[in-house]
């Protein structure tokens, strides 16, 4: 019981009803879950190019001859990258954070990578650096830095769009993104 | 008790509560509530102009010598009005269509003032219409149309940015509007 709590989101009768349903009915569920991640845990480390989480030495996005080599993405998560892999549309590469900057609790430049990611610029193969660090406080810093820190290498840096979320309504907007949406305002045709 | 159903959320326990309370413990406060509702559904009636609710023939707003008559924000309802005036940096006037136009509900062009706006329009003074219509399907064929309807008047139109919403997290923001975000990103420096 103590060992799932170490889960996300999982409290003390969380942890019991789970140690109890493996035990009393589902022992080979059990050890399948006790298995895999142990086999998670050996096998799965960080690509080398992009940082992502993979279990080869680069990962597969990385390998792909498909894929855009001017265009770089940086996110904060692997979870980040997942979400613009599934909205589609994106052709280029990513770069991995793991985080953002966070000087109070030590977290400097070089814990995200940043010194891999320059290095990786300066190859000269990327024309444009999509920053898609959250919509955050700390995502915005983060953001900032990077584009101090690349603007030496004549690359284009650009932003995600700030702007309304679709299928919301403008009445449960908050006032910091309606402002925004409204200064980023779009050309607008009946076609 | 049957009376405080017609507000929105009030069920049969919740309606059974306020009047309760309201002939136990609060009868001035009764009185009140019952006068001020009476006058303002008395007095409160839509202004001339933009179609706001107001007491006036025409709404403070469109009587303001301070705003700027040549940009016209249009809005599916007050509350989209309120919501963008309290966001602030819009300076122009508004018009308020109440609602979106739906065809199967019999809800056309006429219902939601489109000839008043399209004669507001053809007064001459307007350069730019922002359609800031709900970012839904509904608003969207709504601001379609209305582009459709002014093209031949010469103003400019232009609609809010769609993008990543201030403060969200990327991994948690829907494919649509990322995909959407990733489109319209913005060049971005490190000042």
């Amino acid at each position: 019981m103590e060992a799932f709590r170490v889960l996300p989101g999982v409290g003390p009768k969380t942890a019991q009803r789970m140690a109890m349903h493996l035990l009393e009915r589902d022992r080979p569920g059990g050890q399948k879950l006790a298995s895999t991640i142990q086999q998670a845990i050996d096998e799965v480390g960080y690509c080398r190019r992009c940082r992502t989480l993979t279990e080869a030495d680069i990962c597969a996005l990385c390998e792909s001859p498909r894929r855009h080599d001017q265009l770089l993405c940086v996110v904060e998560s692997p979870a980040d990258q997942l979400a613009i892999e599934e909205a589609g549309g994106f052709q280029g590469r990513y770069f991995v954070l793991h985080g953002h900057l966070s000087p109070l609790d030590g977290i400097g430049p070089d814990a995200i990578g940043l010194d891999v990611l320059e290095a990786r610029v300066a190859e000269g193969q990327i024309s444009e650096v999509v920053l898609a660090t959250n919509p955050t406080v700390e995502g915005e810093a983060t953001a900032h830095y990077i584009a101090a820190l690349l603007a030496e290498h004549g690359v284009t840096l650009s932003r995600l769009a700030y702007g309304v979320p679709m299928g919301g309504e403008l009445e449960y907007v908050d006032g910091g993104t309606l402002s925004r949406a409204f200064n980023g305002r779009q050309p607008f045709s009946s076609e």
